[in-house]
């Protein structure tokens, strides 16, 4: 233990003194303002900090250095004096023109990485022309039924230069093959490629809601692409296992990455069932957190998650290469803090974030623009957003030191005791059989529901604090300006799938579909022929239509 | 010492170890951005801290416990759970009523005490008909040349109910006599009164250049109010010693530490050289600092400050009471930092200086509103600004905890840095004979000018980035809302300082600034003088003539 026992005896001694005098005294005429103090998540904290509460804590056990076990002080040896975050704005709406036209603005402003926002039909896999699609076309994301779109998203943009993480989960294999698909054309071949597909399908069981086939048949498909990256695409992430949605949806954040880990433990144990070497695939799982208001609860919480995962790789699956144990994460900042009263207030949540994820050591960021609750981001409110990220890179410093706040008393505390909580929850689903049976049976949805419960009831009764919705509420009226998607978008993606299908070699189409369906009646991997059926301009729809009559369709069972 | 020595050697054990293998291995294939990563204020850190960089901190001895020597950990034993920190607006403009309205609105808005603004004329000492108050009147601050200001400036505020602080200093007796006129007006004697004069005119020669007479009888003046408070206003703060404006001028932290403890220790002798004892009136001594950009070199240096400022008062001076060993401050964030491209963008700046004063435990806290590159701050921009320590306090969980960053193996050491260097500016201003011979010497402005020019040199040559300004730039029109003062002020504060001339008992009038003349002569203590003066409508031109008479004014020297 890196304290002299017998130093800790004297802080131990003084702390009591302290504690029956000055701070005794001060009690007797001012009580503090509440009688108990806890994080964002409800843990409990106390009034100040010592080396008394990390008396355990080895320096060269427990925190060691960064770029090595156990990873906590950072995954890389020279961290952001290395190279910097990528500044990874998630951004798509309308069709592929509008949002490669906003791509191009974000990379002349600085953006250093790219991340795709699917509209919902793609995220469900119908085309723009399917009845369920109507209304949705373009308007959370960009529109993406086929290859098409995909080459315009990404005309003028090199792919050997940028990495691109595109939020896509049921159909993760097809857009990835798009993806693919367009890099060829651009004379890029699929090994030289950098980035992420998310293709965590788990928690949008639990969270998220954008599933399309029951439980087991999306994990062989999350499985596929995964080993499918593993041997063709060295530089890919074929994952980015999200605890951001289940944060956003109210859990805590002891379950974020409780829950999160819970699900990377099951994707691995999929893919070392399918065969894999764990240290063939375990270096490019990737994760991907939320960034929340409670400032060192969540630069703990980065820490935790950390040193948690690298001693579940090294000690669960036996991952022997160091790459294997390092958890690299993208993180977000929690749109759901954001107010849509007095606006501006969220520059300063959104700052207060992100200086979080980077003092907890992010590799990538999104900062979200303060427009966020009435519109999509405008280009004035995207640029704030991320001028925000190129503040703290470049003017406060933040930077220079890796794990600024290591051996902070209460930071190490926190760490711990995240990690010791999160390792409970992940016994417990252990017990109950894994992730996949945790959600089946309702227990993860269950947990978050009662969390968001008790933030909520919290805020109603004012012992939660938002500043301008249940203090400082001023009258306002609406000052900002929106950004709507045009309602000609979905009309016009609707005549662009239609000329799509009409000007394609429909042999071609139906062999690659049938190569499909036969694949996935074999269970082989259908990667392979996804990205056939995406050269030959197969849509989106087509391809999932095809899965769901083999897989079936997911109905969500009831909850309470 | 708190680590063992063992566990000491096994770390540097294995920092070898990781420096020579891991760490090698990276830098050999990818070298680090920068040759040597600097703080803001240019102290070379190190890539990583481990408790090696800190192996001779004893907890009990260098850090305690908030509310005890050294008070690193904080001034109060429970600090910021006991009561949060005033939220203190600079504020004022124009006449008096168009102050009024502005403090009446912070208070409805949350603001929680009262921070006034004087124009130029008001600080100089002259009337607003002086010549050289011409195109001034009203225009930096509120215009203030007699008591019947002051009436309309509080009116409707209750002075028992709220602590305001006047930012003041050649005139400091006039206006302070001023505040307590107003107060006894309203019912509430001076020793209610909550609340801070500046008072600090050793900076004002140094940087901030609004002093009227010389410093020795400057220093006089200074120490006539702080022997009036001691005696008849124990909740008043008679002087703020301020770095902030030598911090904006272009000092480092260190210097700003050190300067504005070397002014402190030039007040505390002349308090002893006027025959008070050091317990009475130590306790209400209190400082201003900047939140600078540099996050951690801001947190370390007010940490840095208090431990020192302790050790000063108890070792150099012998203070006994504890209150006089503590260091309370009020901090602003840096308006040399905000910039007039993408204002915004100062949003995001303030929110991060903010929050590293609030991690310093500052007692008082001012945030620049993002407009005030181009204006007056606008009610909206000010609201922002006030709701940024509003979320920090509300929001974002870092009050709950004392002295979160304590044990942190950067911030100990970069506070153990700081302290160490501005300790030696100290011993090096003591060997000059103190503050006011270092000053009448230009020692301390030199050392500002080269540190303004080294930085201002970083920035031209884009080794320092700037967004917005030298990075990230793009062309903009300038969308904010205006806020000037209104042409009509000065004429209206002509008049109603003529008016209130002719409308006094003119006999009272002569008569008390003939008294005061013959204080001033007489070397006694010229507050009772001013504060009849003030109560029969003297102006502040009047009595500052008086006094220019007796003391003569102040040139400044060439320094280079």
């Amino acid at each position: 233990m890196s304290f002299s026992k017998e130093s800790l005896r004297k802080v131990a001694d003084e702390f009591k003194r302290w504690e029956e005098t000055t701070l005794a005294k001060t009690l007797a005429k001012a009580p503090e303002i509440r009688k108990e103090f806890t994080t964002g998540s409800g843990i409990l904290v106390k009034r100040i900090y010592t080396p008394l509460d990390i008396r355990d804590l080895g320096y060269v056990r427990d925190l060691g250095f960064p770029g090595e076990y156990p990873y906590i002080r950072g995954v890389y040896p020279t961290m952001y004096r290395g190279r910097l975050w990528t500044m990874r704005m998630y951004a798509g709406y309308g069709t592929a023109e509008e949002t490669n036209a906003r791509y191009k603005y974000l990379l002349k402003e600085g953006q250093t990485g790219l991340s795709v926002a699917f509209d919902l039909p793609t995220q469900l896999g119908y085309d723009p022309d399917h009845p369920l699609a109507r209304g949705e076309v373009g308007k959370v994301g960009v529109s993406m039924p086929t290859l098409k779109d995909m080459e315009i998203l990404f005309e003028g943009i090199p792919l050997d230069k940028v990495t691109t993480s595109m939020t896509i989960n049921a159909p993760t294999a097809m857009l990835l093959a798009m993806y693919i698909a367009v890099a060829e054309k651009q004379g890029v071949s699929m090994d030289k490629l950098g980035g992420t597909v998310q293709n965590d399908i788990l928690k949008e069981y639990v969270a998220r809601g954008n599933y399309i086939y029951p439980p087991q048949p999306s994990m062989k498909l999350v499985v596929d692409v995964i080993e499918f990256c593993t041997k063709n695409m060295p530089r890919w992430n074929p994952i980015s296992i999200s605890g951001y949605h289940m944060r956003e949806a109210g859990a805590t954040a002891v379950q974020e990455v409780a829950f999160t880990l819970a699900s990377a433990i099951a994707y691995v144990e999929a893919c070392l069932e399918r065969g894999l070497e764990v240290d063939s695939f375990a270096r490019r799982l990737s994760f991907f957190f939320a960034a929340h208001n409670d400032f060192f609860e969540e630069i703990a919480k980065f820490r935790a998650a950390r040193r948690l995962w690298a001693r579940i790789m090294r000690e669960r699956f036996g991952a022997k290469h160091p790459d294997s144990l390092r958890l690299r994460f993208h993180a977000q900042t929690a749109g759901s803090t954001l107010t849509a009263q007095q606006p501006q207030n969220n520059i300063v949540r959104v700052t207060i974030q992100a200086l979080a994820a980077i003092l907890g050591g992010a590799q990538s960021l999104h900062t979200n623009s303060y427009d966020e609750a009435y519109c999509l981001p405008t280009e004035e409110a995207v640029r704030i957003a991320l001028r925000t990220q190129q503040i703290i890179a470049y003017e406060s410093g933040v930077t220079n030191v890796i794990d600024p706040l290591g051996g902070s008393y209460y930071v190490e505390w926190l760490t711990n005791e995240i990690e010791s909580q999160a390792e409970k929850y992940i016994k417990k689903i252990d017990a109950m059989g894994g992730m996949v049976k945790a959600i089946e049976q309702g227990y993860i949805q269950r947990e978050i529901v009662e969390s968001a419960y008790r933030y909520q009831k919290e805020v109603e009764e004012g012992k939660r604090v938002v500043v301008g919705v249940n203090k400082f509420v001023i009258e306002e009226p609406i000052q900002i300006r929106l950004l709507k998607v045009r309602p000609e978008v979905e009309k016009a993606q609707i005549e662009r799938v239609r000329e799509v299908r009409s000007s394609r070699d429909d042999q071609r189409a139906k062999r690659a579909l049938k190569s499909l369906r036969e694949a996935a009646e074999s269970g082989e991997n259908v990667m392979p022929t996804v990205l056939q059926a995406v050269k030959a301009y197969c849509t989106i729809g087509e391809m999932c239509d095809v899965l769901r009559e083999v897989y079936g369709e997911y109905q969500a069972p009831t909850i309470y």
